[in-house]
């Protein structure tokens, strides 16, 4: 028998999954204790707080997942632009193998909950900021990395819609540009 | 007694402003006719496609508006960087006014329905491509033009989300080195 805490995680990650391809309101429970193995009814057992809370976990759990796949490539790359262009294409990879379901992890979450949950809002800001403070580290400003940050979300979001990775291809080719760098 | 095509009217444009804010699932079809002083019971007889419809033609009415928008305010600047930088302005204001409810008017039906209705997806990645050709025209560079959109509908999805215009002010700042001007 699975331990409850097995349960409790894997009912996170499914969450995570399923939020980030179809948002919040999409997604039914029923659905994510299914896909995460978990006993139906089960939901309030684990989650005292049910969706909300749910949801709040499955973002910090998202953004902290990454968090750290983004500090992992910008770490093993000294120079900002190629590191970034590598981010980007670790994203793109994820975005294709998914069949363009999985663009970023929290931004469908972010906008379908913006205006009606406070505690998922959060949530979401927070993963944000914990990825603009790892660009930051390495471009060495706030503001330049809000810029990147805001080009490659906007990109994930356009490569989803279009269903094509040329808006990523193009955020890459220009990453340079807005770093200060001369063209190559 | 309202004509036909008035209530028809009012009721794409109720669904295009509740789905910007809140998302396709989130929205109910008798929260759209009760807004759009429509009778209850009345949406299939509008829109025999049912609500696909009703989203399909609210996402295109809020894409030529976006895009007549844009094209305005691009239009009476001649200085591309200006230019952009005013449209990123007047976003920003749309945003505090509706207390950051109403951020892209296409991104949230987007992501929350990218998943699963391909007529909602599409009109969708026609809005957004409404939108390139209006930036093309004014920056010279189809390329350049998806960053531009890519860093404009990141700055809104980060401004919406943290409550803050910031993003959006950092984009504006840099619009100057994404098309390859000094820095004033």
């Amino acid at each position: 028998m699975p331990r409850r805490t097995d349960t409790r995680q894997r009912v996170v990650r499914t969450a995570a999954e399923l939020f980030r391809a179809q948002g919040y309101h999409a997604t039914g429970l029923n659905q994510v204790l299914a896909e995460g193995g978990a006993p139906k009814g089960s939901l309030y057992f684990h989650f005292p707080g049910g969706k909300e809370q749910l949801a709040v976990e499955a973002v910090a759990l998202a953004g902290e997942e990454l968090r750290d796949a983004l500090a992992g490539v910008l770490a093993a790359e000294p120079d900002p632009v190629k590191a970034l262009a590598r981010a980007v294409d670790l994203l793109g990879r994820e975005l294709l193998a998914s069949d363009f379901r999985s663009g970023c992890p929290v931004a469908t979450v972010a906008l379908d909950t913006a205006a009606d949950s406070e505690p998922i809002r959060t949530a979401c800001a927070d993963a944000y900021a914990s990825w603009q403070r790892v660009i930051a580290a390495h471009v060495g400003d706030d503001d330049l990395a809000t810029v990147v940050l805001a080009a490659i979300e906007g990109a994930l979001l356009l490569a989803r819609t279009r269903r094509s990775l040329e808006p990523l291809h193009a955020v890459a080719a220009r990453l340079g540009a807005l770093l200060g760098r001369p063209r190559p």
